[in-house]
């Protein structure tokens, strides 16, 4: 579930010779500009200065800004992410909340995280990219909790979904609408309540929604 | 929980005469500037020409932009706000949730939620004044879950702001993160999971917790 935005800047150059070297170093400067000056700051100027890329093949190949911003949350969704599997849905689902934590506190990672999640609410192209990481992510981690289920820790019909969201919810909330800080037992402990709300039965689809799914 | 920004919207007119009246005009024409430009299209000549009150008196009284979104959301704090009191936790808490669901679906208050949020992102000023608004609702819903632990329905030592976090927290995340939609259904598994978390003791506080606090 962490915002995986920082694996290509650390120099990994792509597979697909100059056009992929090209992509890899826009997303990195885009990223490196949108933590430097927010997205109100964010130009395709600067992303040329940064990038060594000529502006007028960001503009031909990238349109504009937000263009750019959705390329570079597009190439995260699609880059591996390791899925917790320890055995356990108590042991995957801390493992889970434990890496939204690292996401958004790690020095790198995290200002490049917040900044995205702060230019979807600023502009619709950016929020449609961050949406799609989500649901990629969601559906990434949908196993986590159906192998919980084959195991029988969790009943039959819990909404895979559902458990992931429950489980990382309150740490966004913390970030990004009551401004309160997160750690590790802010972390356990939202990993614990959506555990034992799953346990309870409460995430069960209800027969509606699985019915028009 | 809902953000009441809309009470003085209809037109009430606080006491205190004339300055109270300005105060209130300006942060009216505040808010519906916010919707209609969003924070990066908000000027102080937008909400000079929207109230009628004069630029310079503006800026003297509040100095900026900022200024005028924190005194809004700082009014919208002290307003008199509808605690759920419905005999059990369980009512209460699908109380709470369905007020969230409500400040955002409501087509008059729900742009404005939705645009001081995202001006929150976007503006420290006008996070800050969010944060302290969530944390005046946090201390405001507590009795909810003190007067559930009196009634024996909640473990001794449940920690009443994890609980209205963890009731909430699930919608936000889809309004702000995920940007999923929601309604009924949504809210009423926020409650119930956070009522479940609760009655199996783990959001109690941690022992270093309450030492600390």
């Amino acid at each position: 579930m962490q915002l995986e935005l920082t694996l290509t800047t650390h120099g990994t150059v792509r597979p697909g010779g100059r056009t992929a070297r090209t992509r890899a170093a826009v997303r990195e400067a885009t990223l490196a500009e949108l933590v430097a000056h927010g997205y109100q700051g964010l130009t395709v100027e600067g992303v040329a200065a940064r990038s060594g890329v000529h502006k007028t093949t960001l503009y031909r190949r990238w349109g504009n800004i937000e263009g750019l911003i959705a390329d570079a949350l597009e190439l995260a969704s699609g880059e591996p992410w390791p899925v917790p599997d320890t055995g356990t849905i108590d042991g995957d689902l801390h493992a889970l909340a434990r890496e939204v934590l690292t996401g958004f506190t790690d020095p790198e990672a995290g200002p490049v995280a917040t900044a995205f999640v702060a230019a979807a609410v600023q502009n619709p192209a950016a929020g449609r990219a961050l949406h799609a990481f989500f649901q990629a992510r969601h559906e990434q981690s949908a196993p986590i909790v159906d192998r919980a289920i084959a195991r029988g820790e969790l009943p039959a019909g819990t909404d895979p979904v559902e458990v992931v969201r429950f489980a990382i919810a309150p740490l966004y909330y913390r970030l990004f609408v009551s401004g309160e800080p997160i750690d590790e037992t802010v972390a356990d402990r939202a990993a614990a309540a959506a555990l034992a709300a799953a346990r309870a039965g409460v995430l069960v689809t209800p027969p509606s929604e699985s019915a028009s799914s």
